[in-house]
């Protein structure tokens, strides 16, 4: 991935005047990556629901659903901020394997699209508010298609083994039950592989299986017409998204029968989204080059615990590759928190600042409050406008209790 | 570790009473860690400064505080959470490789006890700021003894490449350096080898390497009579701590020579905290029994990130060992988000509370809002008294973007 100059000097500007670490955003970036998605599958009737779990600020939100997208939410707290951020509640749908009553509960409340439920003692929660509430309630179910996506064992989800959605069989079983309460009404067949998918065929290999269940259903008087494919589709760290056009292809061979729904999460906001740090302290550890930056595990935990790699580079510094490698670290007291090993770049000077690539997926999404250190700052930049969207949190919300 | 009936009512009235998830803290094994750590060390002229990041609940804070214990802190957050938690300036000690120029100078102003300095440059900036504010700083240099504790390799900090301290040699040049600076007041030797360490030999090994260092530096007319032993003292999941009489028997060896800091962090909270969570769905998976609780990685990381194995009781069902294994998750959207696997017992109800022994160090303090949801309550058992000491965290902060 190439940054332009001009986008180097915006990022720039942006940390000079709001700090380090932040995370920096590109809407440019971040539409362009929405705009894939609509062109590879202009031929077939979906539904885009963001994962919001990828990114959950709610200025990218707000874009995003002025795009014309869903939002898939797995959580009370996702589900009223999607509301809030101008999702159309007909385009949210809910998933998760461990939605509690209460979670249901507001979810039929809100008359959201579909609720993806994933365990049968789950659909029986629902049927149960569903007549309390005396409501019709919309649903898909999960179905665990035993397929290996072949990714990180942390990211694979579509194998039998895992936590997520129930076989086919019991799928089978379970609309076939819910037939019998007239609230509960079988909206579409639900699967996910995983993440950091990069081959279409895994898809493939679960839409047969799932093709098979609902023409199941369908002799049961049953008749499903969504197929809810997840998300999951690859981009590489430092990389923009290969568009999945064999994909698109492959389910316009089948428009006819089926309308869709994608859940994109890291495939729209990663790449658009860039972790800016600063070198505190530069030293020498036995034959190791250690550079101390000011951001840590607790602001981006993808590298300690996925081993993720991203990119890095120097924005106010030499880029120039030297056969020297360095290890990359942040101020959290645990050798876990690093930020990249064997980068191999010219030692940054004391003040420059490193800028991550591909951090606007699971990055402050996932960032926490560890070694009572403040989540950084999220920015957005615009063309030429620099905007800060969450400004750094104070360290007087470490005093409340 | 046997929990008394009377402290599982307790424990069990807390939940119905606050919800779950929850960390509860049981004030009387608090006391007793810091007890057996006074009775160990009775002998010797140490002071106990608390590792905050461990669990920086101010409650328990207070209480440590009480007891006349010090504080280790790593950032900004942490000094002034320490500060206003009734722990003595002159006993706060301020660690970590990474810390910036505004917290170095906060530091200064606060007139802490000493700052640990991690490399050569941050020493010089210190000297800098010394200088500006023509105000004396304590400092002791953080050396790393190239000791193997036998530890994750996630918490192992005491060996060469790892991104802690510097070498004696190294920190014999710097404390020369700091000579040149008569506001630099050199304190004490500072290491520390890691986390979950139980043999106390490892310690003697760094111990007789630092006073060489002492030793030389008296050539210099450098007189250091305090050795910070860091922290890193072992407790295993689900057991009490183990004192560490061996190592106190050792430092009185030496007692008419030097003082000694200890830095306890982990050893001190861990067995007072229990993490409860409510089953919410069973299903099976292939072979794999799973159960689903409303729990996750956001709340409790640890199984996820270092593999660690927390012992769990059924606070109100059946707790037979039926060589029967199964898999408990939470309900966060990744395959990662489990709390403990090959558990081996009965199947949970629906509705039974799951409680994770020794969550009372890095479990809330790594907390974090991924999937949007909100960090849990902290209880605290007292004798018949339970207080809810930090609550749950609100919905509406996801919405204030």
């Amino acid at each position: 991935m190439i940054i332009s100059p001009q986008f180097k000097k915006n990022i720039l500007k942006a940390v000079l005047k709001y700090g380090t670490p932040s995370y920096i955003y590109s809407k440019d970036i971040l539409e362009d990556n929405i705009y894939k998605y609509k062109k590879s599958f202009r031929d077939v009737n979906v539904l885009f629901c963001y994962a919001l779990k990828a990114n959950s600020n709610r200025v990218l939100l707000k874009i995003i659903s002025k795009n014309g997208f869903g939002a898939d939410v797995v959580s009370i707290g996702e589900m009223l901020s999607a509301l809030s951020s101008g999702f159309d509640k007909k385009k949210i749908i809910f998933s998760g394997v461990g939605k509690t009553y209460e979670e249901l509960s507001v979810a039929a409340d809100k008359e959201i699209l579909f609720i993806n439920v994933e365990s049968f003692e789950e659909l029986k929660v629902l049927s149960k508010i569903s007549v309390l509430k005396n409501k019709n309630i919309g649903f898909s179910i999960r179905i665990n298609p035993n397929v290996d996506p072949h990714t990180h064992k942390y990211i694979s989800t579509g194998k039998y083994g895992s936590k997520f959605g129930v076989s086919a069989k019991e799928a089978f079983e379970m609309y076939k039950w819910a037939k019998k309460n007239k609230f509960l009404v079988p909206i579409a067949v639900h699967f996910h592989l995983g993440s950091q998918i990069f081959k279409y065929e895994a898809y493939l290999q679960a839409f047969l299986k799932v093709e098979q269940l609902i023409k199941k259903l369908k002799c049961l008087g049953i008749n499903i017409r969504i197929i809810d494919l997840g998300g999951g589709w690859g981009v590489k760290e430092g990389e923009v998204m290969t568009p999945p056009d064999k994909l698109a292809a492959f389910l316009s061979t089948k428009k006819e029968n089926y309308s869709f729904i994608m859940e994109p999460g890291r495939s729209i906001v990663s790449s658009c989204g860039f972790f800016v740090v600063k070198t505190l302290y530069r030293k020498k550890s036995g034959v190791r080059q250690i550079v101390i930056t000011d951001g840590g595990m607790n602001d981006f935990v993808r590298p300690s615990l996925y081993g993720a790699r991203h990119p890095v580079i120097n924005l106010n510094g030499s880029n120039s590759i030297v056969n020297n490698f360095i290890d990359i670290y942040g101020p959290v007291c645990e050798s876990g928190d690093f930020l990249a090993k064997n980068v191999n770049m010219k030692v940054p000077d004391r003040g420059n600042l490193l800028c991550f690539l591909s951090a606007g997926a699971y990055g402050y999404s996932m960032s926490s409050n560890y070694n009572l250190r403040r989540k950084p700052a999220e920015i957005l930049v615009s063309g030429k406008d620099i905007k800060l969207i969450r400004k750094r949190q104070n360290y007087e919300d470490f005093l409340e209790n």
